[in-house]
């Protein structure tokens, strides 16, 4: 949709209205995806005042004319440089570009391709407007995380001590794949017994046994947008200490959900969540934050946790993600990817979060 | 093995011993995997003259004291400023980093964190170090090569018209992750038909007719290493232009092959193949480099293409892919990864490359 990208562009150029740049140089790949509607890995994007001009190279021609048919295209092989050269050729005296994105030897190469123009950073604008999605974006969210509930509903019934991690993690990644999805959001994490108290722990051949806790971190990816989700279930039979530690866990998150709302503070959300697992005596055992962004990225801005600063808006997709990691025993994490509303927020997975103990 | 981590820490101390820095931050996740063995998604590494220290996330603690049990471990979310500082603490007075991995805003903040240290770009020395590998991670690529041969093997026979591309992908992946491939080396590329002449094409719901070329990029990765692979093949009956098209193509890559020795210059071993498309009227479609380094990454150092500086070291690893891509008709790509050696490349992708014409 060549509109909407337009659009896009139109809400960039009024955010950097007033920053005295003629023009930015876009090189995030998602911020140029987003901006264009081009997917490839190699790309930059120059927007001026009356136009914008797209750059990758020689493998991408055809994507490139498919996906972003509105704009000129610069074939290049250094995109950042040769736009850099266009915007000192056609008068840019002042050009924005993205010092998060721009390494300092990139930095050198651009004023070198681009003499006589001024280099300004110009923040995170990109980021800024990607925070809150459209409908068509939340529509692929909400898609991505639909394929991932059906995943895992049709995976638990499958489980049974003596499957390793690493053949859970496959049979998920083929649901998923099977499904729909375009690609793995990242890589799954599943993790049983004690390695659940790993927080990111990497698929083994350790085999599930009974009494486990066995932690699974999942998503799909649909047209780009990257669903994110936790379910921890325990291998029959379960034992006092678990069934103590999920309901702290699932405590912390429901207050996390609830404190979800436009205008909140990033911090003062993590907070809600984090003081119901610091009340149980857990504080220093949930060292990650509560939650993040998702859309083209698998983490990006709004981040809440500790020491957030800012505030929540309306069509914000967002994680919630407490957990509670008990070293040489085991952990839970709850995850969901929820939509930050006016009159409470839109739950995007919907798995239970009832604890099931398997078999 | 600590032993070659401290060893490799050891070669990069040498290395910039003449470069006037105190200490070298290392920021490129790669290179941070190469020098501590740590895999996390967040890490850096201080390396000083007489010791190192790591740093990384809470998520990764259990990780890292498996993975790097030699090193002093600081915990932080922003390991780049932490390690910073750290480095102002301990009198460093000029800090090498890594130029090409850090932004111009990390740029700026690493300089807040250490007040009074000089920030002084080194090059890429980590890099340079990684291009010649050890037999351990020769056979790290080997494992990850024969992985991707086992499962093209399996594969051809059950490929036949009306498989959509998306479905011969995802048979393939599956062949590679049940055969021990920890994950994907990259997103798996299945071009049928004239899709095939898009260099780096994504897999569509397009299904496999008779008379397809069909090409195949895919590979497994394996502890870390990326194996690269490309095949063509023909669902017949094939026409004689496919004919003609794979010759040129499997002389350029044969010639590209051939050129492979320990000093020869990474412009001229592209030339070698280069000259052989066009001398078949082909110059203006093979529009991409003849090959790359793989290894922790699937695309680094040496890189060999037309404006490439720098010869081969035997021992090596660096794929040569040759391809020219008729728009709208279909296009041949045969990539073979291959360790540089005295005496002769030895070759890790073993699949023949005869034009194999199937059913």
């Amino acid at each position: 949709m060549p509109e909407t990208h337009e659009a896009r562009r139109g809400r960039l150029r009024a955010a950097l209205a007033d920053s005295g740049v003629d023009a930015v140089l876009v090189t995030g790949l998602a911020n140029v995806r987003y901006l264009s509607g081009f997917s490839g890995s190699n790309g930059a994007l120059l927007v001026t005042p009356d136009g914008s001009v797209l750059s990758t190279d020689f493998r991408y021609r055809t994507q490139v004319a498919d996906e972003a048919p509105d704009l000129e295209l610069l074939e290049a092989r250094e995109c950042d440089r040769a736009l850099a050269a266009r915007a000192a050729s056609t008068g840019v005296g002042r050009l924005g570009f993205e010092a998060h994105h721009v390494t300092v030897e990139a930095h050198g190469d651009l004023a070198s391709a681009a003499e006589g123009v001024e280099l300004v950073p110009v923040g995170h604008p990109v980021e800024e407007l990607r925070r809150v999605k459209d409908d068509g974006e939340i529509d692929a969210l909400r898609a991505a995380c639909a394929v991932g509930d059906r995943a895992l509903a049709a995976l638990l019934p499958t489980l049974r001590p003596g499957l390793t991690e690493r053949q859970v993690a496959r049979r998920l990644e083929a649901l998923m794949l099977d499904d729909g999805a375009e690609a793995l959001a990242f890589e799954t994490i599943v993790a049983a017994g004690p390695n659940s108290a790993v927080p990111h722990h990497q698929p083994t051949d350790r085999p599930l046994a009974a009494g486990d806790l066995l932690k699974l971190d999942f998503g799909a990816r649909v047209d780009g947008y990257h669903a994110d989700m936790t379910r921890t279930v325990v291998l029959a039979p379960v034992a006092d200490w678990q069934r103590e530690l999920y309901d702290v866990v699932r405590s912390a998150q429901r207050a996390g959900r609830h404190a979800l709302r436009p205008g909140a503070g990033l911090r003062e959300v993590d907070e809600e969540a984090r003081s119901v697992v610091g009340a149980a005596g857990h504080a220093d055992r949930f060292g990650h934050g509560l939650g993040h962004g998702v859309g083209l990225e698998i983490h990006e801005a709004p981040f809440m946790g500790p020491t957030a600063t800012g505030t929540l808006d309306a069509g914000s997709p967002v994680t919630v993600e407490p957990g509670v990691y008990l070293p040489g025993r085991g952990g839970v994490r709850i995850e969901d990817t929820l939509v930050v509303r006016e009159g409470g927020p839109e739950l995007l997975t919907t798995s239970t979060k009832e604890l099931l103990v398997l078999g």
